[in-house]
């Protein structure tokens, strides 16, 4: 019982690199000596060193003979930093408390083994399911190779994203805009598509404070985006990629003077082929895209299988209109039971708006 | 602290009025002397006992002496059945304890005058809330002599209530039908466009055990209601009437034959009036409808100001679709200011489905 106190606090500690660890995992770590809390930490940020080496650092006292608590399995390998099973070893801990294990089938147990040999004791597997949970975009990532895709959108209880006239300033409360900026912050990248571009000049920025701003990804087939567009003008401040099947060497070069990525990704009917795509953004080590495209975008997602999660932000308000815009567009399926199916509901009330979060549900 | 048990118990047992008490209130009664309920009862069906009655009939000793809890104020007037206060003061109950009072302002206080001038002791507003909240329907009836009008529509996620071939069947799990065929048996009356008629040939009824059917009325302004639709074949079992603007006698005459009852309604903008309708359905005592329309005839309901309440059930699945129908269409509003605001939101999940409810905001 007061074991699983311990790993709930190491979980609360890794929680705090929500955001700034990507495409690395959250991992938090407790050190426990004679009852006593003697160090914590956790990995604060992408390319710094790891919870293990900050909570023995944090140490009050010499942490021989102490437990760690750590949501991870301890890496054994020099990435960007040293191995941390190697500190554990150094600062003579006697027993190490794991949460998930290492979701890489090639290292995965070697952490394990490693403390193992030196002697020290490991239990595996103490609340799994929350550690597990904490990362499933890091582990997502590991194993798919490609970035974990939520399609989030706001609309009135009838369905619309925008009224017939295209107005859409606001549908949800200050509360829910929050939430999505929270979001923004989470997600390691941002994704739209070009008319959304035009008709918006978004800046697809977090503006919370103390928070992160995400990578913008523009879906932009023919090349479309004004060099004058806020997206362009700031991506020396902010990364911009602009994904493009056109061939115009003259505008690829402007924007990549304006210092955009300008990606050149296959076409499939007319557009830019969003697998090839997502496979390209998955090399590039992005692990998470929130994707706040127009019903289009969202559609040809959709039917390229590449979305995960569905966040749908519902306003008390109904806009009517037959030619109003809604969430999801395109062809769209015939029969009901081609519908894309979703599933793991979860229900948050936003102040007086709704959020409705579903995954969608795979292999059927 | 006890006697609010008992009140919440005769709240439990008016309760289960309801469906059949409209357009009267649900109103249950709980008689208690030495401690011990000696009787209680329920006003079961619209035109029988009140539930004083029924309860002081249900008494298993003498009522001499006793406290009675009832959630509404005893009438005092001949209506269908002799006054309550009668009964009360006969059966020489000593105190009663009252939630609500009746909302008829013309008669308010007066049953509460009568026990008093007969020497009982009158506590009134115990649990009033509830006991208001209970009677909503009632209370709305009394005040605008109009049925108190709930929207309801099934859609997916991305708020589609067919694909775009038209096909509907099925959006939500049979668990929220079941609840919808609920609401059948709650609302006095159901409406819908005769779009639904000929598209979907429905019969409006509901398929629970031990309910009612609602009356059934159809808006129908050139009087296209096929004579053999499901509607018109069982309108001698189920209360049908069609709504329209037309004077073909000749099939007004044919579905009046049929039991059919035709409401000549004024016409506006060349559909039929829904204000005149709603009024003409009040002066036929219809307390209550639940409006199933499709996207025009809603979109008309909520312009004319007509609904007061809407129940969105919301499917896990996503259909897509430009062309696709949404639950309120017509033309919509141009501004995000102007849209139908709501409030009181209310969620319930309902297994892998969600219903959200609203109340629509008055008078902005």
């Amino acid at each position: 019982m007061l074991e699983e106190k311990y790993m709930e606090l190491a979980l609360k500690l890794a929680q705090k690199g929500n955001g700034w660890t990507n495409p690395n995992p959250m991992v938090g770590a407790v050190i426990v000596k004679n009852g006593r809390i003697i160090g914590q930490g956790y990995h604060e940020k992408y390319g710094q060193l790891h919870a293990e080496r900050n909570a023995l650092s944090s140490c009050s006292e010499s942490a021989e003979g102490a437990t760690m608590y750590v949501t991870l399995e301890p890496c054994c390998h020099y990435g960007k930093t040293p191995p941390c099973t190697e500190a554990i070893i150094e600062n003579k801990i006697k027993k190490v408390v794991i949460g998930s294990t290492d979701p890489n089938e090639l290292v995965a147990g070697k952490g394990i083994k490693q403390l193992e040999e030196a002697g020290i004791e490991v239990v595996v597997g103490m609340m799994k399911e929350q550690c597990d949970a904490l990362n499933h975009i890091f582990f997502n990532y590991i194993k798919e190779k490609k970035p974990f895709v939520a399609m989030k959108y706001a609309m009135t209880l009838d369905g619309k994203i925008a009224t017939y006239s295209g107005k859409s300033k606001w549908i949800t409360s200050e509360e829910a805009r929050e939430h999505v900026h929270g979001l923004r912050h989470q997600y390691m990248g941002i994704m739209v598509g070009i008319g959304t571009v035009l008709k918006d000049n978004p800046m697809l920025d977090c503006r919370l404070p103390n928070t992160k701003n995400p990578i913008r990804i523009i879906c932009d087939t023919t090349l479309q985006i004004p060099m004058e567009s806020q997206l362009v003008q700031t991506a020396k401040e902010i990364v911009t990629y602009v994904a493009t099947a056109s061939s115009d060497t003259e505008k690829i070069k402007q924007l990549e003077e304006a210092n955009c990525k300008v990606l050149n990704v296959h076409i499939k009917d007319g557009h830019i082929n969003l697998q090839n795509l997502i496979e390209r953004l998955g090399a590039e080590k992005i692990d998470s895209i929130l994707l706040e495209g127009g019903g289009m975008l969202n559609y040809a997602a959709l039917e390229s299988g590449l979305v995960d999660h569905v966040y749908c932000y519902i306003a008390p308000k109904l806009f009517g209109g037959a030619q109003a815009v809604s969430p999801v567009e395109g062809l769209g399926v015939e029969n009901p039971d081609q519908a894309f199916l979703l599933e793991n509901q979860k229900i948050t009330s936003l102040g007086q708006d709704v959020l409705l979060e579903f995954d969608v549900k795979r292999g059927e």
